[in-house]
């Protein structure tokens, strides 16, 4: 056996060293975002690269964008038919799909990126939302975290709950139900749309990112009111495999995809962060007049209890919705009580 | 030689279904820890594993702890002459051996884990360090980050400056530095001598690592007084290799290596986040005598202005030296400005 070993080595030095071989395996992904999108889409180009080097040439994923398959929101379904092998998108957009998938992305009021990382990967978060995706033949893993996310761009200041009745904001998950619940009107639209709807007013505010993906859009020059975050501390984007595809490939094909996809989500994660330095530390210096705001105490108490009844009703629904809720909860409290006495001990006390 | 190539899959496969094939490629690494030590040393062994997972068993590494090779500072010398492949330890240790080593795992006052792991990875920081250890044979990659560290375990309330003259402490690396300039004996012992020492009296105060680490050591018991951190916001271990061995290697090895660090340091990052809040809570509800204490203001303004004047002096070599500490200056406050209207704001203002 040995033997025969080392002639396979031999022949597939040979093979790779004039490079001709062509891949063992072909899968094609599909991902929320326009072709080339910074961060987003282009970490998933990455991925496939990656994907590609860990194999030695033998895994090649196909990558197509919203450009080519037209359905930013078509992700769940493409990958559960099975039309797509792989997909990358925001869990929190298929909650009318899968009411529980809106768990999976961030929490309004919940944990930040390093937090809800840790639930996921230390705390059981994955396994519960694998729980939830098995349900429709998918297995999902981490993607990108965006870190913290802006309250939005406002073409208006806002200085009361009064002023969101009526609201029309582009707010998607769960933030956007407890934006309806306290008068807003909350909507989603895919990223190509979003620049031309606030400045035709179709739409009073959004949210979208935060500097690392705000700045290349342009709202600063249509809406001038800039908020802190409170709805998404942490938002995770997700890679969803079809699950009897993966699991039908060999050992070593399965390892490479699941520690490229690992490696992607947290490498993503880091370039995001730095985006948003960089990028926060642009705005500062050519757009001046970007008005820095929190929110208003009588608002923020206003999300926050609209956000806890949503939370409990949901979770009325019992069984592996209330398990995933109670988890959040468990961990965000031990989870915050060490960032408490850490980091933002650091950042208030002693590094100021 | 696509027929060449299908042949040699084909008996590869036959190979590894088998399970005979011997490793192609045997490594040793060596590191600080006790054998078993958990996440210093556990990340290490998982390493090995995922090299060994990712390569299909190509490559082996085999790990010796100090309980083998007797010499926990020793890492530098084993890989710079070539007696290990591979080493973990903290780059701090090597500042007698190369001054700027004492830059790459920590500054007082300075980045947090995720604004340091993105100067690393974005920001230039691992370049500079490339060329830092390019000059002893070596490359090194990030390993895991510890997250804030805690300020330490004293036997005695610190209220004063004063408090602080010829006191004893375990404290390595730059904030050893700055604490000697305060008055402070700053020492350095390897992780299994230090209970003792604390307990003996033969050193006053201790920091170790935080939570994550902390609990198991015990150092609560004999040391009552638990302060918060402005030492080492986020203390990054690292991997070292041969720089000649590696480079040795063939490109999939190497790539093998490379992705296999890359994601056992995000990895064991985030496992030492859950292990601090874990063993915080625990701390909490099984030893309610230990008291958390920030240092007191006047404490604090001597440790950063003797750590500032410190930089300074280390920055007049000029050279790359200075280029590191101007790097470092100029990331940090472009992620802190980010940080504060992030995650600190949203900490402060709105989640609390």
């Amino acid at each position: 056996m040995k033997k025969m070993a080392k002639l396979a080595a031999v022949l597939m030095a040979a093979a790779f060293t004039t490079n001709t071989l062509a891949a063992d395996i072909t899968l094609k992904l599909a991902h929320t975002w326009p072709k080339g999108f910074p961060l987003f889409a282009t970490s998933v180009d990455e991925y496939a690269k990656l994907v590609n080097e860990m194999s030695d040439g033998k895994i090649e994923i196909l990558v197509d964008s919203r450009n080519k398959h037209k359905a930013a929101f078509g992700i769940f379904d493409f990958v559960k038919s099975g039309q797509y092998d792989i997909g990358q998108s925001a869990s929190y957009y298929y909650g009318g799909k899968e009411p529980d998938a809106l768990f999976f992305t961030t929490m309004p009021f919940g944990m930040t990126a390093i937090e809800q990382t840790a639930w996921f990967y230390e705390g059981g978060g994955l396994e519960l939302a694998n729980e939830v995706y098995a349900k429709h033949g998918m297995e999902v893993m981490l993607a990108l975290n965006t870190g913290q996310q802006m309250g939005g761009w406002f073409r208006k200041e806002i200085n009361s709950v009064a002023d969101l009745k009526g609201l029309k904001m582009r707010i998607p998950g769960f933030g956007g139900k407890v934006m309806a619940k306290v008068g807003a009107v909350p909507t989603n639209l895919p990223p190509g749309e979003l620049y031309q709807a606030l400045e035709r007013g179709t739409i009073d505010a959004l949210e979208w990112v935060g500097p690392s993906l705000d700045l290349r859009m342009g709202f600063h020059k249509v809406a001038p009111y800039y908020y802190t975050g409170w709805h998404e501390p942490g938002a995770e984007l997700m890679f969803f495999f079809n699950k009897k595809k993966i699991d039908s490939l060999p050992a070593w094909a399965q390892s490479v995809l699941r520690n490229a996809a690992k490696l992607t989500g947290y490498k993503a994660s880091t370039q995001t962060f730095h985006a948003s330095l960089e990028n926060w530390a642009t705005i500062k210096a050519e757009y001046p007049n970007v008005k820095v705001k929190d929110f208003p105490k009588e608002v923020i108490q206003a999300l926050k209890k609209a956000n806890a009844e949503l939370i409990a009703e949901e979770a009325k629904r019992g069984g592996l919705t209330q398990r995933i809720v109670e988890s959040q909860a468990a961990y965000l409290k031990k989870a915050r009580a060490w960032t408490q006495i850490g980091d933002q001990s650091y950042l208030n006390n002693i590094a100021k």
